[in-house]
Order: C-alpha cells, then sequence, then structure tokens
C-alpha cells in the first residue's frame, strides 16, 4: 500500500481542486497566516492575500484535471510534506486545456498532526 | 534587492543545471543519504541511487533552459529553500525543446549554513 504521505498528499489536493472549482472563495482554512503562494510568479502572504487573488482570478468556471501527482516527505521539524502536481487546467467555456505545474509544501496541525496546511503554494502555467 | 533566499535559489538553480549539462556524473556533492528524487514517478533515495539514475539517462548532449524560477523559504527547522523550475529541455540533436517542471527542496548544511543540499528533487516532463 501507499506511505501515510502519499495518502495524504493525494488526498489534500483531490480535496484542494475540488475546492477551488467549486467555490475557491472557501480555500481559507487550507492556508495561514505565514503561508505563502507565488502565482505566476506574483508573491502574496497570509489568508487574505491568498483567497483575495484566487477568489478574484478572472474566470467563472474552471476544472483542474490532475495528470500526475507527486509527493515526497521532508525530515525537518515538523516534519512536511511535498506535492508536486502537473495538469491540465479548463477555463469557462474553452476547449483547450491549459498546462499548469504546482508545487505545495504542507506542514501538520501543531495540536493535530493528522490535518495539514499549506505553508508554500507555487504556481505556474506552462505555455506550449 | 532580492531577498536572500532567492539569491540562493537561483544561484543553485543555475549551478545544478550548468553541472548536469556538462557532467551530471558529477551532481553528487549535492545529494545527501537521506535526499530523495521523483524522476517521472520513479523514486530514488540517497547519493548512490540518485546520481545514477541521472548520469544513466539515455542522451549524450543534454541543455536545460530556465523559463522561470519560483523561490519559497520556509519555517521549518532547519529552515529551507522551496525552489520551482520550469523550463526547456534540448536533447542530443533535437530541434524541439521538451518543457519540464523540477521542483527542489534545499537545507543548509548543519555546520555551513551558507551551503545547501538537496533534500527533495521531483522532476516532470510536460507532454504537450
Amino acid at each position: 500500500s501507499k506511505p501515510q504521505w502519499e495518502q495524504v498528499g493525494e488526498a489534500f489536493v483531490q480535496h484542494y481542486y475540488n475546492t477551488f472549482d467549486s467555490s475557491r472563495s472557501n480555500l481559507g482554512p487550507l492556508y495561514r497566516e505565514n503561508s505563502m503562494l507565488t502565482f505566476e510568479g506574483e508573491k502574496y502572504m497570509g489568508v487574505q492575500q491568498i483567497v483575495g487573488k484566487l477568489s478574484a482570478l478572472p474566470f467563472q468556471k474552471v476544472q483542474h484535471q490532475i495528470v500526475t501527482c507527486d509527493c515526497q516527505p521532508t525530515q525537518t521539524q515538523p516534519s512536511g510534506i511535498l506535492v508536486f502536481v502537473n495538469g491540465n487546467l479548463l477555463v469557462d467555456d474553452s476547449q483547450n486545456p491549459l498546462k499548469f505545474s504546482q508545487c505545495f509544501y504542507l506542514l501538520p496541525d501543531s495540536t493535530n498532526a493528522a490535518s495539514y496546511w499549506v505553508h508554500n503554494d507555487m504556481f505556474r502555467l506552462n505555455y506550449g
């Protein structure tokens, strides 16, 4: 069976993109005040900035399709999980998926080690 | 001026790809026994496995062109640097670059905080 960090990472991205694609203004609980987002090179920090940026993206409908999802644990204190996603993004009624890559670094909640939050988030579209 | 973790991350990837493209069997000093590589979904751990895999890749000439390089610090112990690269890969005499994404997690040397090693490395080709 898969190692736990891989199960956690894969479950996280499913939940993350399901939330993003249905109502991305609800992503707040996954971030914290010291979370960082680099979105197409622009830097945001903290729940309000990050969710504000994601909520303001100029599309009505969006769908993330995960093509690959790679996970690795880290031997730091606390021990985190790196999640590296490559996939397709369908925006509004476009028939042409955009390719994206995204890297998350998840850390456990200090009071509930089974619960993870996004410390780092870096997103790029891969233009063809 | 750029924050130090960004300078470190950008200098690292320049050095990494210069070494990779000139003589990738010399990448060993950048990894350690608890380094992890996930290369196109295949997992490797430790200097010997990682450098063995990279050295055995079936091309003679290779050139990485960095298109974007995003860096973020992490607030763990020790504090590390995430480096997220998107770029083009030219292999042998092909005129058609392959697109790649790669995510590194760098940690400082415990005895020389100015020196970083690769704790995590995840690589994917982005097929068009």
